[in-house]
């Protein structure tokens, strides 16, 4: 049987690193995880429990198609804590995690061959699941002045049907001000062009909270999940909330695609949206990380970093010492047994000068990485005169 | 925003009598769930058990994309137990649900463009997720005395690039036997067309046991799920199985378009596969109520039905009764107070005069709505002459 051409996709090079770094714990060396983009914490107790009471009593079959209507309610309540927006909770899809939000979000608004921009750098599955489903992505370089954020003037002159914006972003973690991200989406609105806001990471700022495009407009496609604040990744439970009059359009199309989300996963995620203690406590490690990196990368020698407003990740330009960041990558693993993740996942032409750091994992893991950082830098300079 | 036409997809109309049903149950009626294509049962005591353990030790973050390695090992050991088939485990990839695996294959196979035949009555979704990425479905009208399912000679002069083919079907339950599911494969490789084989309720069978197109040839791919046999449908966790040369091309789409399937749903089902007691006392169970749907439809008029092998699907022609199998079917649930499914979501032309009955629920229900069955049959030939 033949592969077709869509289905020839680009693979996440970051998994190749978690592959490699696997390798080399197997063969007994001690790897510090700063390439994945995960919470080392499990879901919040609360979570757990309330699934723990639920499968000892409950045949947990299929959902309805939209969702738990509890996690539903929940979910649009969440609107009202966060942003202070009244949501109607019809709105909110439930979904397998935001990965199901990108599959029914690009089906329900494009046809085949539609083009569909995204800032670069950014996170390489918008691309790949834009193939996947034979749309065509349009990588839109940002620059570092725009925090490595779109802004109108880049997508002048750009056919395109439909923009994803990502505040905070993965890689880079920076926010789209309010005022920025309401420009993107006047001009969106005023080309026709659908907006896709990709709020993955709210919850996880370290200033001033992230601005959903909910507050902006009604007249978008938000989506989110419950893996990085809520610490659930594996769970596979996310959410998006569509305009009213594509509801019953995304409702049809789950039905068929999903049949629903993981019903589990639903409900520890309903249970999950009352242990805010358990997630700002995490958060507050997050934040403690964060401060550490900050002052430690620098000194190590990674001193071109983008502004760190949320998310878990630090993206910092390497120019200085590669032209090939998997290589560079490569070398940071096997010589100082600390993996990070090489740019080209993120943006495939200046990548090749970009390294992503995620502080995710616990607080002494990031204090063991960034001394075999600082160790492994110095070395490396003091070898070859600085050009790695 | 506009919605895109391939986002326009047809509603499961079974879910429709799903929410009428359970609007007559809010008005205090109790209703005989005839309908509706999942266990009642829970998933096995021993699954629950073994994620029971896990929740309290693990993080439970992301899988590698493929799967577990040992779900992936012990699904490989079911092909051996089963069908006597030796199966590499690098061959089989773990879904969220057999729906994730329809994504999965159609995306890796086809074009946007490309038509991909199926037999009518069939799964309505095939044709509802094709539509959703730009493939053409093409239903192929099956005939009774072909048990409801394709032969060769119905695929002749019929232009398509794949084909998907269920033993057992549903709506109907019928199976391929051997030498007719290999005469299918043949000429879909003659032809160049690729051959998708949904085995998602293999394991329920009456007589003798279903067909894996596996034991014919290494060159289809073969979708399953844990939802039917293992009783597990809300916990979206199933498989396919690829030729070699395909791994690597789905590894990729999975990445991307899942990143894994629901880690808790995957530690279960590693468990479930060695639940096959409670597995074969829920396949004794429904062998019991198809004995007397078997004995009782045929009591209350409806006779004229296809031989269920397997699943928990009877698919009977009403023609003699309505040409509408939709009010028919809600005159049945407004009048006996049993929900079933109207044949058109099953075959859009000849399914105004079938209906669907399910018997997956417990015997006492099976008993009950056969009783109301007859009574409402009884009457309506009273009041109506037989033409209802």
């Amino acid at each position: 049987m033949d592969r077709s051409s869509r289905g020839q996709v680009d693979p996440f090079i970051v998994m190749d690193m978690v592959a490699e770094a696997a390798r080399l714990e197997a063969a007994g060396q001690r790897i510090i995880h700063m390439e994945v983009g995960q919470p080392s914490t499990p879901a919040p107790q609360g979570a757990i429990a309330a699934l723990s009471a639920r499968m000892g009593t409950d045949a947990l079959g299929y959902t309805v198609s939209l969702g738990i209507p509890e996690l539903r309610a929940g979910i649009a309540a969440l609107y009202q804590r966060w942003y202070g927006v009244t949501l109607n909770p019809d709105r909110v899809i439930v979904t397998a995690g935001s990965s199901g939000a990108f599959l029914l979000a690009f089906t329900a608004l494009f046809e085949a061959g539609d083009r569909v921009g995204m800032g670069e750098p950014g996170y390489p599955s918008y691309s790949q699941i834009l193939k996947a489903l034979s749309l065509q992505p349009v990588g839109i370089a940002t620059r570092a002045q725009n925090r490595l954020q779109p802004v109108p003037a880049d997508l002048d002159g750009v056919n395109m049907k439909g923009l994803i914006v990502a505040s905070p972003g993965n890689p880079s973690g920076t926010m789209l001000s309010k005022d920025a991200l309401a420009a993107l989406i006047g001009y969106a609105h005023q080309r026709g062009i659908s907006f896709v806001s990709d709020e993955i990471y709210h919850g996880l700022h370290y200033g001033e909270r992230a601005h959903s495009a909910l507050e902006i407009s009604d007249d978008v496609y938000v989506i989110n999940s419950f893996s990085k604040y809520f610490s659930m990744t594996g769970w596979r439970v996310g959410w998006m909330v569509v305009p009213e009059d594509h509801i019953r359009t995304v409702e049809r199309l789950a039905q068929n695609m999903f049949i629903c989300a993981p019903h589990v996963s639903q409900v520890a995620a309903l249970a999950a949206l009352d242990c805010i203690d358990e997630m700002e406590a995490n958060r507050a490690v997050y934040a403690e990380n964060r401060r550490l990196m900050l002052e430690g990368l620098p000194r190590a020698g990674f001193d071109k970093i983008a502004p760190p407003d949320g998310a878990f990740y630090i993206y910092a330009d390497v120019s200085a010492f590669t032209e090939d960041s998997l290589a560079f990558a490569r070398d940071i693993l096997h010589n100082a047994g600390v993996a990070v993740t090489p740019g080209l996942d993120f943006d495939p032409v200046r990548g090749r000068q970009t390294l992503r750091f995620s502080y995710a994992r616990g607080t002494a893991d990031i204090v063991e990485g960034l001394a075999r950082l600082t160790a492994y830098m110095g070395q490396s300079a003091g070898a070859s005169g600085g050009s790695i």
